[in-house]
């Protein structure tokens, strides 16, 4: 049988213990070989060697079908540093511009929402969250620091080039679905040279999609959107940090981080993708087996789904929904809730 | 008596009808006489003129003591054109840093949000957004627009000027609220200039106001708390573009855009501020009395307030709280919701 090279990175807080759920999961589940590395990058990391990536190590990583992560980010290490010099590293390195995340509520799950009310039809869409641009870039810059005077700016960088190529895997992912329906979510009116090349972009590129329909919605307005009417969303794409602020609010109202997986992924299979929750670290609650593994059990499942195992992964889509069907207001450890998973394989 | 020498601006859609019924509300509370002057600015004058805010209107307006605005926006017109030759032009010319909304879920008032189970004591906070910086500015640009080399960048400016006036003034209301507590939302982790500038000054004048608690949220993080646990916010301060996205999933969470009231506020009363719903011209319903002027007549009290006026501010928001909470699911005119709650005053 054939064989999975996987990159594992645990991280930090909850992200060794919901990575070992996922990979009980994947074991179960997986018809090839799953072959490891793990590697052990985060705040230990840089607070021992002061580098949070060794250039050997994103060489190595590069030799993988795929990478599995955890989480990343400690309140000891000051903020940006672990997020910038590891994660964001990753994404941009790797090249990782489809930052894929479903929004799914799921039978059985409680949303904060008034689902009667404002979800007849179920949620269920899946963000295209652009990856390597816009105000991720770390373009921007500060002057005069700590002083009356300071100014600090940050710059969005949008091209062409990156919007076309998640615009058009957004499009496709539009095309297999059953309502087959893209909303770019922007700030054109306010951002407009930025909107101005996103918009262009999703009309010339959805010429190429005849049958897939497409509409627009200021980001202010799609959290509304998001809370009072979110079953009209079928398809999102959107820039980077639009992207991130509206997926999070998208796991939300679909139960919560906990469950929220999510890709970032290479389409060309140049380089591997990397698989992780939508959960931060959560410090305050790690080694305590509190942690739901849900979110990582399901980024495996994208992750098998991306290697081509259709199969595979939705196996583990439906024993996750069965185990949501039936969880209740249950307390269960980290751990248990992945062997309840895994039985079900 | 005194007079109140008022600028309305009616603006596009729905917004003459909304102005309507929060000038109806205000001479019924307003023991001052009220001097108006009517401006006509919108998409009507922009087609006849070309020009969306003639200099010397811009003049007048200047004379006044306070403006009322309905909505601005049309679809005949490009998108950003009257957002930024009018709306944001006024923000920015008279100097309307104080971005001021408030969210707050009257009783009787249906939320889309499982309430019960989420927000137990209530939603009650407000939200101090930036309103002359950030990616508002107009700063960034494009280069060979419409080629597959594009590339377009927005500049989000920042000064410890800007960021200090405001966060000293959602710290001074937070503590005359109860709670005296500030949230600062940004995403420091990867907007690290702008974030550290934030962050910092959160810091050094939150030493002034010892008795004020403080705390920090990233932007994506806040919309999860906003729909599973918005209790925990008291004064939220931000900037223009989160503050932009946050007040409409605000608003949102509190019974919707038709109740959500603004300020556009220069605290130094050097110049008017302008005070106007948070929703849009909305185009579609113009016209046919649908619109729910509540939003407006509470913008009408948060006008008073500013001006000093407070008792007439609480008597029009009591008279607001009062018809919301017998309002039901009655279907009522625009005009109707007016003379309700002015007939209470
Ligand atoms: C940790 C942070 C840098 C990251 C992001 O902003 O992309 C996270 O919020 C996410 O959504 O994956
Ligand atoms: C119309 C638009 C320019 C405006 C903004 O982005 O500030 C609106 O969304 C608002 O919140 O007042």
């Amino acid at each position: 049988a054939d064989t999975i090279n996987l990159a594992v990175i645990g991280g930090d807080g909850i992200g060794p213990e919901v990575v070992a759920e996922g990979l009980k999961v994947l074991d179960a589940v997986s018809e090839a070989k799953v072959a490891r590395t793990e590697y052990d990058l985060g705040a230990r990391r840089w607070h021992e060697t002061g580098e949070a990536l060794p250039e050997s190590v994103l060489e190595e990583l590069r030799g993988h079908d795929a990478i599995l992560l955890g989480a990343i980010g400690d309140p000891s290490v000051p903020s940006g540093v672990l997020e910038r010099q590891l994660l964001l590293r990753i994404r941009f390195e790797l090249d990782h511009h489809v930052n894929l995340r479903p929004a799914k509520l799921y039978p059985g799950v409680r949303s904060p929402l008034d689902v009667a009310a404002v979800a007849p039809d179920g949620i269920d869409f899946v963000v295209v969250r652009e990856g390597t641009e816009g105000p991720y870039t770390g373009n921007g810059g500060a002057l005069r620091v700590g002083t009356p005077n300071e100014l600090a700016t940050e710059v969005s960088v949008n091209t062409r080039f990156g919007a076309e190529r998640v615009v058009r895997d957004a499009f496709a992912r539009a095309q297999q679905r059953d309502r087959k329906k893209l909303t770019l979510l922007h700030k054109h009116n306010v951002l407009s040279f930025a909107g101005h090349l996103w918009r262009r972009t999703v009309e010339e590129v959805g010429a190429e999609f005849p049958d897939v329909s497409h509409d627009y919605a200021h980001i202010d307005a799609a959290t509304i959107y998001l809370v009072n009417d979110p079953s009209r969303f079928d398809v999102i794409v959107t820039d980077n940090l639009f992207g991130d602020i509206v997926t999070d609010l998208a796991a939300a109202v679909t139960g919560g981080i906990g469950l929220a997986a999510s890709g970032n992924i290479n389409p060309s299979r140049e380089t591997p993708s990397m698989f992780e929750p939508v959960h931060g670290s959560a410090p305050d609650i790690a080694g305590q087996g509190k942690a739901d593994p849900t979110a990582t059990v399901l980024s495996v499942a994208m992750l098998l789904a991306h290697l081509g195992r259709t199969d595979e992964a939705a196996r583990i889509e439906s024993a996750v929904a069965a185990d949501l069907a039936e969880r209740g207001d249950a307390v269960r450890s980290t751990c248990e809730v992945g062997d309840a998973i895994a039985a079900r394989l």
